[in-house]
């Protein structure tokens, strides 16, 4: 596991409660965070309630150990930050191995998801990829509720193998070989929900927010059919779930994030406020430049663009953007 | 307006605010609430910050003077009070009139949805019918928060006529020509409501909400797209964005009636402490005839007809359902 936010913790804990034979080795980059960890099994910073159950040893702020000791490598920093993560990693570090995206963004700069950024730059082939998508609140899994999980690939055995791993009694999961949909639905869908917080924090009420997601399932399903056709039903729950959990989750940082900034917010103000990262903040930049070079006109996320990258009133913005929505 | 409830009196403020010309004509069947809006010019029982904006004269309790002067009635009791309702008006009433449902519900021992009842028993062509249908809370409608709604008839003339009588500054429409899918969509999505809020009732929480909330578009397309084979997309805002508003809205009275059921409240005693009527109860055994008939296997509205009707624990129920969920 590379990464120690709230996400990489609440996988942690489904592999630990998953009763499948393994050894987990964990890459916190924080030195300080790994010794709180080693020396109390509880994660200081996020799901603090979570028992961690990997032996001492196991956790490490050198990367390269830990790629090295695995067969499987989860990738779950926060987009912006895996370039950096990574820079120390040799480009045939992951040679042989299975890589796992459960990083929610896109690489800025390159403006890639991750798995094609894993094939560019570290020549990983696509169907030693997969992607953990799905509906689902790292808060929750924390609460043993619930939840349901989709694993893609290109190579349905390796979505099967990866979903084996995280499964427990309260962790369903979905394969599916719908790699690029999969992934650019987990990033779209901060978008949205950032969008969502705005308009509430504009003072538009429920009624707006369904028509807002009615609109976005369309807008999300207009992008992932443009810049990858296949054949996919956006309504299944690795889509049109994933936004709802995230449009409608009072535990949504990129919906209080999108609140804040509807409120009146500076976009730096928001951040410092929040103290965790919003990914759609980062994923509104890169789709736009996505957008024009596929030439895909998406209402919704033009407009939360206009107004976290063009300065833009949110208040102007978004009703704007009501009068383009059915 | 043919009706004194929420909804009724968000539409009779839609119709005051609206510019166009127009005589208004109310039926409540209650006397004491007659006398209290003609006295005070607001309803007594809901909405109760609505200023009615029609003349002293134009409201009545007998429902055959106000249909009389009508050229367009529009329907708004509970679905399963309309036949009493109408049951002293002559079958020739509704003759060279439009008639508008806004009831979002079935009849019941009929299990016909209003669109079809008027036609078979007041031999309303069906060119003359439109429904309301759109993700709208009457809440909001008082508050003046911005709302779409969708105005369905086989007849784009008759659903544009009452667009544009109903339209506001916080009211924006769509017209539609698909009668018969905005009206099942708009019923069965009280029944999906009422299934999250027993969801949540049992425990389950935000990720699992998601994952019934994008089966229950998937089961709707189903159901709607077997008993009214047109071509349509459940994603526009007259289908999933009702869903959404229900399902999600802390206004909802669906989800709280399921909410109650949910944690172990009888039928009984929901209904009583609610003091408002859950469409999707009564809708519940509706669908459930109408799904035997067409041999439809429906599995959410499936399991609350099972909590409702057939006396299984909602846990068990829920638990069984989750099980089919994808």
């Amino acid at each position: 596991m590379i990464g120690s936010g709230s996400w990489a913790t609440a996988i942690i804990k489904m592999l630990g409660d998953n009763t499948v034979d393994k050894s987990i080795f964990w890459w916190i980059r924080n030195r300080e965070t790994a010794d709180y960890i080693r020396n109390y099994r509880h994660n200081p910073n996020y799901l603090s309630a979570i028992t961690v159950k990997i032996p001492k040893r196991h956790i490490h702020t050198d990367i390269r150990t830990v790629i090295e000791h695995a067969d499987i490598v989860v990738l779950n920093t926060p987009a912006a930050f895996l370039k950096d993560a990574l820079k120390r990693v040799p480009n045939e570090a992951f040679q042989d191995k299975i890589v796992v995206s459960a990083i929610k963004g896109i690489i800025p700069d390159e403006n890639q998801i991750v798995g094609d950024y894993l094939q560019e730059h570290y020549q990983v082939p696509i169907d030693r990829i997969a992607v953990i998508g799905g509906p689902c609140h790292a808060e929750e899994v924390s609460l043993e509720k619930l939840s349901y999980l989709t694993v893609a690939s290109k190579n349905r055995e390796v979505a099967a193998l990866v979903a084996s791993l995280i499964s427990t009694r309260y962790i369903k999961t979905n394969v599916s070989d719908d790699i690029y949909g999969t992934e650019y639905a987990a990033i779209l869908k901060n978008i949205y929900a950032v969008a969502g917080g705005m308009c509430h924090g504009v003072g538009f009420g429920d009624n707006f927010q369904a028509v807002l997601v009615s609109n976005a399932v369309r807008e999300m399903a207009h992008f992932v059919n443009t810049v990858h056709p296949i054949a996919r039903d956006i309504k299944e729950s690795a889509y049109l779930g994933d936004l709802l959990v995230t449009a409608y989750s009072q535990f949504s940082r990129n919906r209080t994030f999108g609140n804040m900034i509807g409120k009146g917010y500076s976009v730096k103000s928001a951040q410092l406020e929040m103290n965790m990262v919003a990914e759609g903040y980062y994923a509104s930049y890169c789709i736009q430049q996505i957008c024009i070079k596929y030439r895909i006109d998406l209402p919704i996320c033009n407009a939360v663009y206009n107004v976290l990258y063009g300065h833009q009133s949110p208040i102007v913005e978004m009703k704007a953007l009501a009068e383009q929505l059915t």
